[in-house]
Formats: C-alpha cells, structure tokens, sequence
C-alpha cells in the first residue's frame, strides 16, 4: 500500500463510519465534510505543530465569542464562506437586484418610521437622502414593500457598537401605493470589522485590510417575492476592491450625490451640505 | 456568467486576497484551506440555515473548550482529522512500529517508575504484565530507551477523570541494556469519549459509538529516533472495527495473555489471576 493509499484510506474509514446517519442531508453534509477536511490536510501535508495551531486558533475564536460578538461569523465572512454562502442561496436572476452578506449589526425590533421620515435618531454624519422604488421581476410596483435599512454613522459605528442603548441609524418603512420609497439618515462611512480577537490577527499575518467600504444595509420584503438582503455601496470608496468580507457587487456600487445647504426636493430646508442616492429595487417573484 | 463561473469567481477572490501574505507557508495553508471549504459548501449546496447551525455548533464547541476538556481535539479525532495528520507526519517505513492518535489524557510529569515496577498505584483492575524491547530499525537494541506509557483502568477512566489529583495508570522506565523493558499496570478497558458535549451530540445523530478498544498508550523516545506515539490494542475487542477516534492499525492489535493465580515469571506471586502483553517497538532511526 502506498502513503497515498493509507492516506486515502483514512478518509474512506471516517466517510463511511458516517453511513448509518438517518438523516439523509446530514449524512451528504458530514461525508462531504469529511473528504474536503481531510483533502486539505493532505495538499498542505499539515503538520502536527500546524493541526496544533489551528487547535489553538479555533478554541481563541470559541472563546471571543458571546452574545454580543459573534467571532465565527466574523471568521466565515474574512473566509469568504457567508458571502459564498449567499450566492449558492440567491443566484442572479436577470434584473433583480442582488443580494449581499446579512451581516452582524442587524437588529430585530427597529423603530417603523413614515415614508419620507427620518431614521437617524442621533446618528451622527451628513444628512442623507435615500429614494427609490421597489418593483416586481415583470416591472410592476410593488406597494406596501417592507424596507429595513442599517447603517454605521459617520465615524463607522452601528449604534449597537456604543455602550448605550439608543436605537439610531436603522428602521423600517413601507414603500407607497406607486412603489416608490424615501427616507433621511446619514450618510455612512467606511469601518474596520472588529480587529482585537484571533480573527483581526489573521488579517494582520495575512497582511490583509479590515476596512469595510461605505454601505447601507437593506433588506426588503414583499408577499409572493423572495426577501432581498443586501447593501447599497457608494461609488469612489477607496475600500470597494478590498471589502474584507467580499461583499461587493458591481450592480450594488451607486452615486451618493452632493448637495449645498438649502431645500432639498422634499421640501425639507438644510442648513448644511447634504448627500443623495437613488436605489431602485427589482424583487424576484416566488412561483 | 453562469451560477458556477460566479461561485468560482468569489473563491478566487478570497484566495487572491491571500496573496500578500508574507509567511509563505501560512499563504499556503489559507488558501488551500479556503478553496476547499468553498469546495464543501458549493458540493453540498450549503443552505443558509446549515451554514448557520454550523455557526452555532462551532459555538457550543468553543464554549465546551476548557483547560480541562478540549472539544475541538474531540472533534478532530472523530472527524478522523487526528489520525490522517499522524499519518501524514509518520508514512509507514517497513519494520518500524506504527503510530496513532496521542489522545487528550497524556500528563506531563508522570512518575518515573524502575525496570520491571509498578504504574498502577491506585489505578484498579486485574494485574497486567507488559513485557517487550525497543530496537532501532536494523535491529539492534536501543538501551536506556525512555518509554512512558498511560490507560484507563477497569472502569475505563483515566486518573485525570476522577475528582482527585491523584495519578494512577501512568508512569515511564527506561529500557535496559539489551533494550528490553517490563512494568505492572492494570489491564486496560475499552471507554467512551466524552458525550456530554456538541461532538456527542454529532456521534448520536450520525448514528456513531463512542466507544474506544481497550488500549495502553506509549510514547518512546530514544537519541538519534524518531519519537514514537502509539497505541497496544487488545486483540478480540468489540470495538476494534468501530474505534470512535479511528487510531486502531492491525499491526497494533497484540494479544492479552490470561494467567491463573500464582508466581509471575519475574518471580511476582498474585493470588489473582493475571494479564499478560508483550510488544516488541522498533523506532525509526534518523539521518
Ligand atoms: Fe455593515
Ligand atoms: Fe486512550
């Protein structure tokens, strides 16, 4: 027998030591598991101080994480795998708008503001004129769409980031009878992914950036369509072909627009530079 | 673009944000580490509710981790991860004895016991006499070799199981001038690894045992060889086709003698019936 067929042998030992799963989907996941795992270790011929490592590396992970800070997520993100993971769930349908990482600064129970009303709530930044539409695959406006949006402010935080516990930057809104949306906030600035767990040293022995280029959470809900999660991301940012979570996407990547002091279109009167964006929404249809 | 082109394309991503690493090695290892964890998720079609139950199991095995049960070392054994990373590191040269899994249970400053004594002390079960040589791979005998070795006892618990500091079942001697060695212990028993955690909640829901062949651990070391990490496993235990930790190789299933009461043959009289082992280690020796 050779080193590869021991090696291999292994392998088939542990996959078929799997067989008795009632489950069928969990017996593909763990046998499938199984082979990459261990085809890894073969190619990089890992050795024992690096299988140690790497013992060592997850259990710091398991231990930075809690109910605030979700240390393996933060991992699979730098890893690409939860943006791999959204493609394999949302595959690109022609004109519907594509969806992007969830994230983990999503909170449940945002405050419902009217449309046209204002989410910053504190948030600090330049205000920030969102609008848009929302529409079905075949173009037809989709009334009463439900539109939560999230975002850090201008110095990169989300407000679950400070130790208080205001709700600012993040609310939902129902689209009107035509489709159309709009809403104010800030507008939102680049930030570093937490770097002070064993996930920030892996970008740093990796000689990668922890920068998250400008974005806009949104995700948007209407009966008889697939949610949409996604991001708005401002064209010029200097971190878009760098995101540490690989969550650009071209189609994704608009003109936040410059305005001086004075009236927007809305009516409102601004006594500072104010920013603007448009993001028109397509929703894919369920069957 | 097509569905695969577009999931290829955000592997390739990640791995080109690998490229300024600027250890070499560590270059290689995350991006064969990344391409083949997209290549399980793309292959199974991961959904996002998997790829969140995988988050949360990491989670509870992180959480389990402590100084005194390392979960994620759990985890690697019945993933087979352990075993293929000991036989990567050790190929198979003929004549020398094999290695397997050094287990979680290893103390370091066991008690060193004289040629021909004692490791039991305390640990209960049926007296057990091991007896054997070490020999280099041409055969001759390796004098003043350092041989430790540790089991469970009758019960099939280690000493470091029992809420006492007590250490019992572990020890080293040094083999004598003709390379020959002999110490008392108790026959081991066959146990079960640890359940009470995420990985046995992955063993019962693939239908796996936990169950461990009795065995007696070995750790041999001798100037100018290679150190050797082995097991002896008894022949005719149940669990030698189903070891949980897949350690057992058939060159290491040696027959337990049976003895009535009565004068050992290094002159000990027992008024139990004994057991009896003899394993002959040759180590590999080093350019
Ligand atoms: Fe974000
Ligand atoms: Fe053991």
């Amino acid at each position: 027998m050779t080193q590869q067929d021991r090696e291999e042998a292994v392998t088939d030992e542990v996959v078929a030591s799997f067989a008795g799963t009632k489950d069928e989907r969990l017996r593909e996941i763990v046998q499938s598991l199984t082979r990459h795992l261990h085809a890894f270790a073969r190619d990089v011929r890992l050795t024992q101080e690096e299988w140690e490592a790497g013992i060592g590396f997850l259990t710091r992970v398991g231990h930075m994480t809690d109910d605030k800070r979700q240390e393996f997520i933060l991992l699979s993100d730098v890893l690409g795998l939860s943006m791999l993971t959204v493609g394999i769930n949302a595959p690109a349908e022609p004109g519907v708008t594509e969806s992007t990482v969830f994230g983990p600064f999503f909170v449940e129970g945002a405050p419902e503001v009217a449309l046209g009303g204002d989410i910053a709530r504190g948030a600090k930044g330049t205000p920030f004129h969102v609008t848009g539409s929302v529409r079905s695959t075949d173009g037809s406006p989709l009334a009463g769409a439900r539109i939560e949006v999230w975002e850090a402010d201008e110095d990169g935080f989300y407000d679950v980031q400070y130790d208080s516990d205001r709700s600012a930057g993040r609310g939902w809104l129902r689209s009107g009878a035509d489709g159309e949306y709009a809403f104010w906030s800030v507008r939102p600035a680049p930030y570093p992914i937490p770097t002070d767990g064993p996930v920030g040293d892996l970008l740093a022995a990796t000689g990668r950036s922890p920068m998250r280029p400008a974005h806009l959470h949104f995700k948007v809900d209407a009966p008889g369509h697939r949610t949409l999660i996604t991001h708005v991301f401002a064209a010029g940012d200097p971190y878009l072909d760098s995101d540490a979570v690989f969550g650009v996407k071209e189609s994704l990547v608009v003109e936040f627009t410059e305005h001086p002091a004075g009236a927007a279109p809305d009516g409102r009167v601004l006594d500072t530079a104010w920013a603007g964006l448009n993001f028109d929404i397509v929703l894919e249809a369920r069957p």
